[in-house]
């Protein structure tokens, strides 16, 4: 055995899969993250816009999760119980009644699913389907849904879909999202009009299932109109709306869910990411409580029971949802994004904001220019990336809790890369 | 709000989905947990015969994997980093190679998937068409895969498949399993008859799937014989040979992999339960590199990195894997275990002995007998569970580590309450 | 066994089916049938508007089909032969080469399927999938393709659907067809951006399968200018172009094939219906010869040989096809039927115009105004029937052979109808 | 145009689809047809031991369904009706009614589906599953069913389900037919198996659907006692039993039905090939009267009323089956094949008897051989064909109508060639 310094990647060519993939575009080996800021091995720091592709609303290591979790593990706390009641437990589903359910008016339960997100979206149509005897489920144009068969089935982008391997991704109708089809179009009448004519070839739905802002889609936010419209298009169907905030929630767009305040009551919502705080892999799938119809185990899995995520969950409910105030202050953060953002694309040709609250970004009009901009930007300490079908929206998913400072630098650095590849120098002198 | 007290278990019934299940025959609240022994709020100690159905191979909170933990948290380590490069996963990967692939003079390639078994097994089938451009892959009667829709269909128990709510469960023939049909009956014999008919149906099979040991299946252990029946089949049909060691695996038979003496070479592992070594979710697909055919992010997961889990299973290969103690202490326990288990089915008529290494069990002829009997452990502290078709084994799963003292004590009370239900006072007596 | 009169229906409720159908609406016992006119046990003449939906073109027992019939048969000429040679096969093919395929500069090949319709459309996607190695087909809404599984997949109906009995009807996308969506909405566009967008989930589909118009769907025609589009579209997209002339073929649309003025060149046409030219079932699929990669019985069918349907298809088409007279003819009669139906749309408020060629009708708003009006029509001796979505159209599909006549006699009696149902006297009297 | 002779070919090279067959194998023009001879251009003539498949039970062009077809055409009888009533279709119900239902106490009903077996097989599944509410069917090894989607899902032969390109061919289980597995295999015991263990991965099956005697998979006749096996499985399941007999039926095993002597109740019957009586297109299901829940068209088809086909089959139900003689005949020819086919299989080594009945072969044991038979018979003047996974059954289907002399003529020239290719002379001489 050859001795090895930490910022040696050897073993990775060696021996991870060529299926990874973020290393690729930050090829560096980070060895300590806090707040908003990755340490790589050779000490450089990197401002995160990435954040665990929203896993992380919270900052990298908060202190307060932390202190929590080492006292959990350093008393023997339990770290896993498969679905058994614990302490730790027990304290994350009260503080979660406490903080997210009971302000809300909401009487959902939850199902502790394995704790991957793809793992709740599974069990949400399944689910859906044994409720209402139907097969089809109605996702999305460029929704992202997970890599599962099920939730593959959900996912629009073709690359992810060849993956499958040629095997059916079946029972699902893929219909246009709020704006896919450009300004003029209104994709819910195109919808009802599929939905309500009894030859469209499209089999009654037994959900519709949407992510309110689509991340990986490109940052794409339907409206509050829109999404009323599909909640009202799913009640007249006889379906269920199953509101994906895998992405989206956990204060994201400025609300704990991303829908809050859009007047509709989703029958199940999915939550994954950023819910355990701190990073840690969890997922929970809620449920109205007349539709919770599983049989005990029908839907099981070993890791429902992260109880080191319900430690640092926990925290976090108390930490930013106890009243209103981190609410606000994303709120606030949200609006100085967007202007800056707004203010670098208008440098570009035909660029156009993206998104909601703090999930927002330019679509730059070309794979190419974005992937130009995000590796400049890693070359000069940000972290950031793309998404979209072309992947041609550079997207800004830093913590919720960054510093007004960080935000601003960061934002410096992407304008300067946008500077550098439009070949326009005014934009980083704003 | 009211105060609650820590074992206050109405939170669950008020909030948690009718999807629970082992909190339902283990009803108390756990607290604290260490080495093979779980306590309860009141104080309760259960000897843990269940083991987070093999999760925690090497016990609850592991004194070393505890202090590395506790120490990469304080010290700001990164928690979440999606799949990029950290020192963390770079020693995990190191040690990995060195204590496990170099040692077996495998070449294998390993794939963060997501951190569940269903993540990992879905992943393998997607490579497998992929590759071989066939969709059939070949399960086993009895055989459990996952909850996701690719792993259900892999999967037999029909109360799991109901769940998919009546989607195709496609793509996939179940064959029987070693042993199945009952002794008489060579069920290679049928497998390979299948197969080679050209008209029987049964369309040219990308895969096969085997778990080693059915965990949830019931107990059952194929022998070398038909393993390598099975890996030679699968050679002739042009198909990859997938070992489901997800629950059999990280030492549960006596070796790290539990087919690691039967001579045959796997193209593709699957890993999950008690890779981390703390019970943390953490799951890989090992792959030969030749097939190691993905693109970047083709089958992706925003917790395919979780660093926790990186440190801890890194803890568990230096102490439990750098040489043969472990694996002796593991076989001699093994055989401790099978002796004391037949002779206390030798007390239940048409009981048998079931599995392997230290996942054996008792086919006590009926689920209600089993039920009984494992009802009667919990009363007398013994956390321990049923498997098989009809819920009919009584499964030992403990800690590998256990010490012979708490082996010992666990068996007596479940020849105790074998004694009770069956009316027979002298196996308890032995 | 007791005597029964030849009207007598009672061994019908007793021994036939609950899925016959159109014995519903037209309850009589018909013993007699030529040109364009049925006539009942009763002595009653009926004038058929639905001409076997379009399998009767050339009306019922033309004589000098007859007449070759009658002499094949009674000369021992092979009635069933498999797919082997026979000299009534031989003839046919030179007659459909000399007639149809060389006047139109048409290279393709004839492949005999079984003798339906359905067969003939699943014989086309299994090639179009097989050539291209993929698995999505784009078919349309309110599309009608067949009832055997693949072809049921391709048809828009929720009840015909319905009869699959909850099994899925994969691997098919239904896009909008033309004009489906109102006056405003360009479908093509939606088409188009469906399927140019990599994440739109929407795979790249195997082959589209169009009917020209729509017969079962609403007599819908498509314009020109939108199968061009589509044929553009399909050839952008690596697809294939299937033409389903099943109904609108054979000369319905005032030439032999519906889209032969259209300037598109289609990959395969599908025919059946009246392409035996009496009624007799008979199908086949014109295959483009580069596309002819099936291999010997690849699919194959008892009833491929239909040899009196060889004899009587080919007096069709060279009394029919030899020169242009025909089709003058039909084009002349189809001015004169759209006249007609135009008048009498136009004292039905909100009534449309619907079809193309001898395949016109009038969308009268109402499947139960429409349903009224046949009702009463066959009261008045004729034979007519809806079509649409909501059963909202009723459509003339009378011999092409018809007299001017009996055509204005036919639709006297149409108007009548109308006017009794809409209390408007003034169209019966024009 | 150039003048071509009767006998000229090339049309079918130049026109036809390559997946054109049995013309490869009998290469020659055909011209006329009477009972068991076939006649080509050249004046040769052959007898007839493929008989379309046991299309043509009752020969070629029997002389009364001649004269009945000719009169009805030349009175203008109704050809083509849809599924309206008609005198030709009254006729035919009430023919069967009293020849085959009321004598045999069956109370089914009968559903005119399209005119091909493969159409009254969709039609089977389709109503098992609706009225089930279950997906699975079990087919059987070897099984052939047809070629459109949902019945070629059914069919075991791989190059058939190779058409498919690639969709899935779903919701079918396949398990071993009769014998399937080598003398020593009792299929039943693991058919029992797999569907009583619910753990097996099969799904509870709507239907068994079952060939009583395997025509193309090889001859392979299922025994009295499996049968029922499969019957009381199918009740104890809750699953319908389909009888396929659309090759086996029509007299061909001895009786009307194949299995009327075996004391089973299936639940559907289809019918096709010999349906007719004289080689037209015809098919049908029977339906036990409580299962009758189509509702109207729900399963529909152009040409259900195929209208000659009435008149020839009542022709054929009045003149073979108004009482017992012509089965007794068919019983004395069985014999009379079986002991000449015997004789001739103990002259090839390793060759074995198969099926039953008029249905009889001989496994030679390899597809080279078979096929060298076959095309030596040719030659001499017999028309006859391979059947089975490997091609390896030399099959005898004449027509039930053969006289003696035929009989023994054909089995002389395959006497003959099988002596010609296993060097054997003392075969021909017997």
């Amino acid at each position: 055995m050859t001795t090895v310094t930490t910022g040696d990647k050897s073993i990775y060519t060696r021996r991870e899969s060529e299926a990874r993939s973020y290393c690729r575009a930050f090829d560096t080996v980070f060895t300590k993250a806090s707040g908003s800021i990755l340490t790589d091995a050779e000490g450089n720091d990197y401002i995160d816009f990435l954040a665990g592709c929203s896993s992380l609303n919270y900052g990298h290591n908060d202190p307060d999760m932390k202190a929590a979790l080492i006292e959990h593990i350093s008393r023997d706390g339990v770290t896993h119980g498969l679905d058994m009641h614990t302490d730790a437990k027990s304290a994350f589903l009260r503080a979660y009644e406490n903080t997210i359910l009971r302000p809300r008016r909401m009487d959902h339960k939850v199902m502790m699913t394995g704790p991957t997100g793809t793992n709740a979206v599974e069990a949400a149509i399944k689910l859906a389907r044994k409720i209402t005897g139907r097969r089809n489920v109605i996702a999305f144009t460029n929704a992202f849904h997970g890599m599962t068969l099920g939730a593959l089935a959900l996912t629009g982008n073709s690359g992810k879909r060849d993956g499958a391997g040629g095997t059916s991704l079946n029972d699902v109708t893929h219909l246009p999202f709020d704006g896919a089809m450009g300004e003029g179009v209104d994709t819910l009448e195109h919808i009802e009009w599929m939905l309500s004519n009894p030859s469209s070839g499209v089999d009654a739905p037994a959900a519709f299932i949407v992510e309110p802002v689509q991340g990986e889609g490109g940052l794409n936010a339907a409206s509050k109109e829109w999404m009323q419209g599909i909640a009202r298009i799913a009640k007249e169907q006889g379906a269920l709306l199953i509101i994906d905030d895998i992405q989206a929630g956990c204060g994201r767009t400025g609300t704990y869910f991303s829908t809050e305040d859009f007047g509709i009551d989703p029958d199940m919502i999915t939550q994954a990411k950023s819910f355990s705080g701190m990073g840690l892999p969890f997922a929970a799938l809620l449920i109205k409580p007349e539709l919770d119809v599983w049989k005990p185990a029908e839907h099981n899995g070993t890791f429902r029971g992260n109880n080191h995520a319900f430690v640092t969950a926990r925290v976090a409910l108390e930490k930013f949802w106890k009243d209103k105030s981190f609410e606000k202050d994303v709120q606030r953060k949200s609006e100085l994004l967007g202007a800056r953002l707004k203010s670098i694309a208008d440098h570009i040709p035909g660029a156009t904001l993206k998104g909601r609250g703090m999930m927002q970004g330019i679509d730059v009009g070309s794979g190419d220019l974005a992937g130009d901009i995000c590796a400049t930007c890693f070359e000069n300490g940000l972290i950031i990336e793309t998404s979209g079908a072309h992947d041609e929206v550079v997207k800004v998913l830093c913590p919720l809790t960054i510093s007004d400072e960080l935000l601003e630098k960061g934002l410096d650095i992407l304008a300067g890369a946008v500077a550098k590849h439009t070949n326009n120098t005014q934009i980083a002198a704003e």
